[in-house]
């Protein structure tokens, strides 16, 4: 049986493409309410251990790799020892970000703090760490607003933020532009949290955002699974519309329970029918990006609950890819999409270049065309759901 | 004291440009759980009754004005009563919109069905009542995508449906070009309810998706307080970057009490707070289009009820208009918004054309910049809302 | 393999106890924006369509079964038809309920409409519906408060609301009681929807209110998995305390996804590692009531689909079913939850008999105790669940 | 008008019986994505500042007062400072409370922790608070259990858990009555954050699980406008619930908008209407506890907006109460009432002593009652809704 025979194979390889961000298996389990429970990981130790465990990339926030404040030289220091282990373990660096949230200063925005001067730091901070993103080989730089947005209403003017924002962005752009890096942006959106309501709450908020842009060809969207979810959003649906648009240039992946605080649990815990369809999404759609975690081992974990859980990502994302292939190669799975008219989804809407007036003149669309008849037409989705959760939890194809 | 003085004057006048939707007034009380509490109401008595109360505008859904498969004699008798009661009162028809939700024909869509034949009769049926929407003055058509989404994952192929989508707004693009009416279209976003998950869900994902039509300076949006509201998300930050986009081009305006079923009560019930900041915005922003009221009197009113309910609406708008004017009059508030730096978000982040390499040239932005400093300057936030609040109740000015 | 060996077996026997409710099948997809897409189920066909399927108990409101306002005739003659398909099938009724939501008096409550006549109809209502349940041979009555509720502050005292509910539960208790029928009442709790709040939103505030009651063993809870996660609760959590209190008498399984209007989904679908650590819950702390199943077929579906969806409520509970026994059977899993101390949370915190003044005096739990040496110490609960992980999806044991 | 020339007199007084957290205005900004943007707060400061503002109490956790870990002398030194500067202010210790979330030793819970010396490390710590909240004269223990709750299923067995919590309770509830303090206990419901899935998640689950307790007369609630808004309830509807209950023992009051993380906004800010509705049934339900808030600051804010935040609290708190009045005393809201039969709802359901047999043989209750013409009668919602719109507004009277 192919899917129980597969299992042993759930073992992830560098090809797979997966990598984590360094403030994820690095997370000390400091939260709103509790300190932290975990003693602060080395990257050089991230480094190893991630590639020991079938790793392919390391992504980071410049504050991660060198405390802020570091001098010269301990900056020095620390990016020879992280390059050495990159070389040494064969670990790419595929993307980097800019902490812009974590700093008191940073405690009314960075891009479109109502303070000038810390935009300006803001934007320096982050051109700072685009030039150490270049260096390692990077090709995406991710931009999340942490602290973007507001509690109350008049403490930003949402029109005057949205232009500080695109001209922060714009000058990144022609940053790395005259720079000639190979770097794209990708903006990573949220709802809430860590302010009340942050600017560019959604995937949608941010596509829209970013034509807009001097450069748009520069900039697409990095979305998370769980920001979205916190608005109870449909995941597998925003990505999809990342995709359409050509805008989908890293994604991060978790897990959420639905609405309420951002819980960043391993990938296939929460919504495990999302991550199902996502998986499936990304597999069919010639997503060929990083498939990059951002989560937090919970804090009730120890040092080896840490990489429990980082391992936990990578082989749920590989049950899934497993599931999703079986579901896509099940006769009866085509069968059933032909009946639900998925087919004819694919197929335009109108003939080749037919004009409003040709549409109008189609008695058949309209005048000839039957309601009541064509209502009663069963869609036949419960059957194709019930294939996919059979397919989900491996009980077809014994 | 002006706030007190003026609640005399808390009386709609048509310059208000208050418009309803037939099917608000006209709403019978059906819901998942019960059935009617009320008569139908004829369009007639709605424009006189709504004239009356002080409304510039009504709107409709073609079949609200129409029963759906009506003659084509019933058809010109219900128009010729409906201009009559127009012409003799004065209101306008500011909108109008296509109902592709109430027939069984359109359980999986309209524009975005499986069913081929299902996508054109939605064409037909939308260019139909486009055609009547230009003879009676709209200059808006809004296109709310009520069944367009899905329930399960395999279901619906999002990618394709977009291009469905896409196709068919493209289609009555051309249409609305070729004929010469003076219309633009206002697509309406909507997470959920009644599909599972819809397609474009917020206001975000409506202006990304119309930067990929073939003429997106004819397509806008047409946001609805309750409908971001019941992804929680903030309303009048998704109204300012609709505006900030320039495609705010009708707005519906109803109450909601958080993420749940979509409620649709009267202007000012619900978020009261978020009310007052999008009053606000519209009225400092230059929106000048439509005050659209899109709401459900609750099931238990009868029919004297409902004419309240739609008098608080736009009563309830005043009162905040009132109070958003009051706000923004107080030199205490004008003081306040400079001490939370509001002057330095309208002002540009970078000197004029200041390049990368001129800031990457001025030390007083990073090198000679301590954050640490910076940081202790408080934003004084609490004080503002609390002035904002202050307004808002009408305890300030006595 | 057990797993893989068993999927021919997930067909349901009436030893499993499945039922379902005559609206369920019988819904005809009449929802607010939208008609009907199916026509009406006879309650003839759906007991000998259930019984053919495998399920073990068909339930109804006395207005599924009887149209309201029948005759004596129409009544004595459905209800000749109903047993006489019940006897042929043996299909039992294990449960019945009232329908106080759907007729329009009944739309500001029914035993807390502030209407006193209405509230005395309701009872009655309901008396007459026990009746007919008791001589079905029900064991459970099911109060389900769907217009119990309020849309604005003032328009409901709740405590009055209160003394109303018990007054009501109070008087039925009293008539079960005299006439000797051996039914329990199970009170269903649902946050809000149809109304903007219901009263006894949650498993919990229903468990409260009970124990107020006049004859608090008469009463229990029904809760339904996707009203409580339309409040973002953890379903299985609260039927664990439902219980945990004594109280669980009957139990609603279906499918939501998350925080949004009720979606009456299939078993299965929605949150499905909910579903699976219900069924591991309900098979394991000796529930016995039926697993009934108060699902709504999508409206997308026909007549086909209709029985399709209601065999998925039931193999996903058997699929669900072997997951979890195959979880509890493992040895790793055993192992893992002694290292998560699952064992030591089954042992008492105190001494038998301990007294205050015993654990005052024991040194080792505060004075010598080592807060961060104990802190230390790793759940281990990220293993575990990735444990729970894969017997879900069947990767384990091949 | 009364409304406003009451507003001179929103100036708190002792006799309000207002109280702070001493955690709320101590906060120093730490959130899960930054750093403190302020310096702690001593004690004393807090003291004198609040007692300054207007307010009546001071509440505290444990090691809010004393830091955890300190000597016996830096506890005597610190517990001396703190009853100096009650004794010189007259503020008073109507509340306290244990910390048992922010040590790493609880990342698991307290109570119910898996470790069993957790648990009772858990025990000792709060008793030791105990004995200084009777000595400071608290009148009410509050219990709030941060950490009782899991991410994932199998790491906590429910139903254990509630046996160890109780077992808890009961302990603390025999010390009590043992030493003869007159404190009653308070408990705290939350339904998720800092853990997934909390214990005891809303106002009902913590009000039905102390009816199982064996002294439940020393246990009541504490509910959080915010907790029960982070599950989308109606707030006001669950004080109403723990009022009719009798234990409604204390009230934390703050803001929230919806449900996503806990976002302790400053009494006023957030859900406005609902605060409304609150301030009416606390002051009508002869509630007579304390007023207390806890609130957080935002981080956004110096140690001025602090302050300001604070009395903002209370200036809120004291126009929804002069507002309420006024709402409960005009004449027009009285007969708008009776419009809507609330007195109805006032009177029994049954006339006294009625029996079951007696209702049924009320043949106007059921044979000739008309559903149909009872429908008919409008609830007059909307128009008393508008009353209470315009009160809270203050546009009546004028």
């Amino acid at each position: 049986m192919a899917t129980t025979a597969a299992h042993s194979d759930y073992v992830p390889v560098p090809e797979d493409r997966f990598s984590f961000g360094l403030w994820t298996v690095g997370w000390q389990g400091r939260d709103p309410f509790g300190e932290a429970t975990r003693p602060a990981l080395d990257a050089v130790e991230a480094v190893h251990r991630l590639a020991e465990l079938g790793a392919w990339g390391i992504t980071f926030h410049d504050d991660d790799l060198i405390p802020f404040g570091a001098s010269h030289q301990e900056r020095e220091t620390q990016l020879g020892r992280f390059r050495k282990a990159l070389a040494a373990t064969g670990l790419t660096v595929p993307m980097a970000t800019t902490n812009l949230f974590a700093h008191p200063v940073f405690k009314d925005g960075a891009f479109t703090a109502n303070d000038r001067d810390v935009r300006r730091y803001a934007l320096r901070k982050t051109m700072r760490n685009i030039d150490l993103a270049a260096e390692l080989g990077a090709q995406t730089y991710v931009a999340w607003g942490g602290r973007e947005g507001a509690e109350s209403g008049a403490s930003k003017d949402i029109r005057l933020a949205l232009d500080r924002m695109k001209e922060a962005f714009d000058l990144l752009g022609e940053y790395v532009h005259e720079q000639g890096y190979p770097l794209r942006f990708a903006v990573e959106p949220k709802p809430n949290e860590p302010r009340g309501d942050l600017l560019l709450p959604t995937v949608g908020h941010a596509l829209a955002f970013i034509e807009r842009l001097e450069r748009p060809e520069l900039f697409g969207v990095n979305p998370e699974v769980g920001h979205e979810q916190m608005a109870g959003l449909n995941f597998p649906h925003g990505a999809a519309q990342a995709l359409w648009a050509g805008k989908l240039f890293h994604i991060d992946l978790n897990g959420q329970n639905g609405v309420k605080y951002d819980q960043d649990l391993r990938f296939g815990a929460g919504d495990l029918r999302a991550a199902f369809w996502l998986v499936d999404l990304l597999e069919t759609a010639g997503y060929t990006g990083p498939r990059h975690f951002d989560f937090k081992p919970p804090r009730t974990e120890d040092v080896d609950g840490v990489w429990q859980s980082a391992a936990g990502c990578m082989r749920n994302y590989l049950i899934l890819r497993d599931r999703a292939a079986s579901f896509r190669a099940d006769p009866d799975v085509v069968q059933a999409l032909a009946d639900s008219r998925l087919d004819q989804l694919a197929r335009p809407t109108l003939e080749p270049d037919e004009t409003p007036a040709q549409l109008l003149a189609d008695t058949s669309a309209f005048e000839q065309f039957d309601p009541d008849a064509a209502a009663e037409r069963g869609m036949a989705f419960e059957r194709l759901d019930q294939l996919a959760m059979d397919h989900l939890l491996g009980v077809r194809g014994a």
